[in-house]
């Protein structure tokens, strides 16, 4: 008998579970249902369609429904998902155009609903110009209005803010930037947050503000019901042609509410490490489910498309008949603000005193490269030690230098345990167009194991 | 009483030694001899003083005599050590300007003396402009000769001559390399050896040539016994302006046959992780040394400045009565061509396959950032796991995107024997502009499990 699967979802994780299932079995019937007119593609990416590094949206686009059924996937756009019936083995399904409702059957599931903005209940918040970015149309709306526009406000200090950020600075944009927490960023130490504040506002003074402990009250609209303005928790007024909401997004999981399906951290759906949830014959994937963290041991909840990407191809390989496991996450994340890498990898100093941690740490400001090579960058690394057992557990990495190469270093360390002892001395590959002599990374673990052995 | 530290030799690990000891502690005594007239220079970076890259020599010194001098800590330049008297604890050093000799006692020695270039014995060799590089006299001798120079011979295919062949073609040289062995870049599989032949041949048709499996039979030269031209074993007769010697480097420790200080391979001497000899009160650290391959456990003898820097930290440490262990190396190498950039770690095919593993690989070729990013560079790896244990053994990785936030990625993983499971999990930080959602290191190891497990 032909097993028929049904996923649910068209971002990251719903298609690469459909591509892997199909490269795994030729007999699956695989129909992958979508609220979106669109799947498939690069959300991350969108910041940069904005700036206009990328001309196209399309280009974002990594596989449409054609190249899928070619490969005998039926793609179902514009229909959504209302709810599970996991005793009769279907899901209720709204076409978003005919407004019909039907029912599809199942043998197995696939839940990859994604995320979804996090609106704010804010007075005004439903004015035109107000937008969240989380889909390619949110990308185009917030391209358009650019194009016309001379001030921006994002709300929320995030990584959408900042790559929005570049993107508007790029385009000439006045922008500020409001955040109700004291530091933008949250995730890094103060330090940290406050360098890349710095270097922000001094990368195009007067053309930025970031105003912290800072909530907006209100938006202000205009006869057409456009946002002219904000008002701010302190009593700011500030003048406006759009807003970019970057506050947050959440697991959309809404419709499995009243279902046996298992939710976890912030109502994302739990599932085990083959990626099935608590119902055996139904998976989940991507960003509508929560993760495990591997520096921390805790459940946790963060959206990304790379793991997003590695949860659906493990879950295709169960459904599949074959064995895989995905073990967790680390939390990490990197972005830039032009020239400036932005990094940070497992736990923070100030999450790991929280955590009951006894941690250590160095920061390191150096070259990346050998000091009389031309061309060479800087790098800032905060590398983060437990004291009792010598194993690092956190590294915070910023610089115009290649940052990402001593935080990537980091993370198979994070997750075997290595200690300072070992890993201050790891073999880096030297030669001076590449790093120092003695790498910074190592040089961070030098003066951690300094500070807690002597 | 004052300790008395002697120091025999200037290199890297050398005056590395005297300055760490110097901050653990004010009392020591510290002289260093060296036979060199300069200390302290990075050796490393000659290539990029040949091709102009660096203007001066004066750049690539590190730490002047009068610098260390304000440290107290004596720099004697031009005095070399001729022998060890191990029961009386002295030194015999011949003044190189007087040709005086005179003997120093230590409480403490430290053996630094670094590596000699290898003067391959072939009828000529001692024509003028036969260039070993080694020194910053050398690369002096070499660049000068250059700028009157059209053609150019490069004896040996190793790290150094491919160096020197980027400074030469840089600057308008013909160049023809000759390698007796079936390929360059002898540590690297052969696949990869072709791929960065090809590179290069075809990064500037016409102007380079590599000859494998050829020697150097005879070196001819002119009235004034300068090279013009050299034989080679299948006939060719080949015109040039200079030779640079590529042909390896061998640790300098004849002055220390006849003692009791025990050597191991290449006549490395032997230390232990503390970086001390056979004899209790004599270490040795950097290019002289024996170093332990952690990805073989077995012996070897690879110089390197990074190592020479660690163990130099690491003696200082020890003698200062802090416990330093260095554990060993991976064989990691790094160098570029222009823009390519060629490194491995750890273990090839070739030598997993000599040294009784059940190897397996994955090549991908893949672009380092996002598709649609412009800017993106392209990078093909090699990662090699063995079979029996699923644990990476050794990378080779190639491009001129960023291959080194790959490679440096696989190097704690193979300290501590990760698993392919786990290692293709990773959560290396995405975003666009630094890779695609799945990471080509990892699409390597997902493969590679494919194809042991499947």
């Amino acid at each position: 008998m032909t097993e028929k699967i049904v996923i649910i979802g068209g971002g990251a994780a719903g298609p690469k579970t459909a591509a892997k299932l199909r490269r795994e079995n030729k007999n699956f019937e695989i129909d992958l249902y979508t609220q979106e007119d669109i799947i498939s593609y690069s959300a991350c990416g969108l910041p940069y369609y904005i700036e206009n590094i990328i001309q196209s949206s399309e280009t974002l686009i990594i596989r449409t429904p054609d190249d899928f059924k070619k490969q005998n996937i039926n793609i179902h756009l514009k229909q959504r998902c209302l709810s599970i019936n996991t005793a009769e083995q279907n899901v209720l399904i709204e076409d978003l155009i005919s407004q019909k409702q039907y029912k599809v059957s199942y043998d197995i599931l696939v839940l990859a609903t994604g995320a979804t903005p996090i609106i704010p209940n804010i007075k005004g918040i439903n004015l035109k110009n107000i937008f969240p970015l989380r889909t390619i149309q949110d990308g185009i709306n917030i391209k358009n209005k650019m194009l016309n526009s001379k001030k921006a406000v994002l709300l929320g200090g995030g990584y959408i803010s900042i790559e929005v950020m570049e993107a508007l600075v790029h385009n000439n944009i006045q922008v500020t930037l409001i955040e109700k927490n004291s530091q933008i960023l949250n995730m890094f130490d103060s330090d940290f947050a406050q360098f890349i504040t710095d270097y922000i506002i001094g990368k195009n003074p007067g053309q930025v503000s970031i105003l912290t402990n800072e909530e907006i009250i209100e938006f202000v609209g205009n006869e057409n019901n456009e946002v002219i303005k904000v008002i701010t928790s302190s009593g700011k007024i500030i003048e406006t042609d759009f807003v970019v909401l970057g506050t947050g997004v959440r697991p959309n999981t809404d419709f499995l509410q009243g279902s046996n399906i298992k939710l976890g951290v912030n109502n994302s759906i739990k599932v085990d490490k083959t990626m099935k949830t608590s119902k055996y014959n139904i998976y989940a994937a991507g960003d509508c489910c929560e993760k495990f963290n591997l520096a921390t041991n805790k459940y946790t909840w963060v959206p990304m498309g790379s793991t997003a990407n590695k949860e659906g191809r493990c879950a295709a390989l169960n459904i599949a008949g074959n064995n895989c496991l995905f073990d967790g996450i680390l939390n990490s994340t990197i972005t830039r603000y032009f020239d400036l890498t932005i990094s940070i990898i497992g736990i923070s100093y100030k999450e790991a005193i929280e955590l009951g941690y006894q941690p250590e740490f160095a920061i390191v400001t150096k070259k990346d490269k050998a000091g009389y090579m031309p061309n060479s960058g800087t790098l800032t690394l905060k590398l983060i030690a437990d004291k009792n057992t010598h194993t690092i557990i956190g590294i915070q990495g910023i610089g115009d230098g290649d940052v990402n190469q001593r935080i990537n270093t980091v993370i198979p360390a994070i997750i075997s345990k290595t200690k300072l002892e070992s890993f201050m001395d790891l073999d880096l590959p030297y030669a001076p167009p590449y790093s120092p002599a003695i790498d910074p990374v190592l040089n961070a673990a030098q003066i951690i194991y300094h500070k807690i052995c002597s």
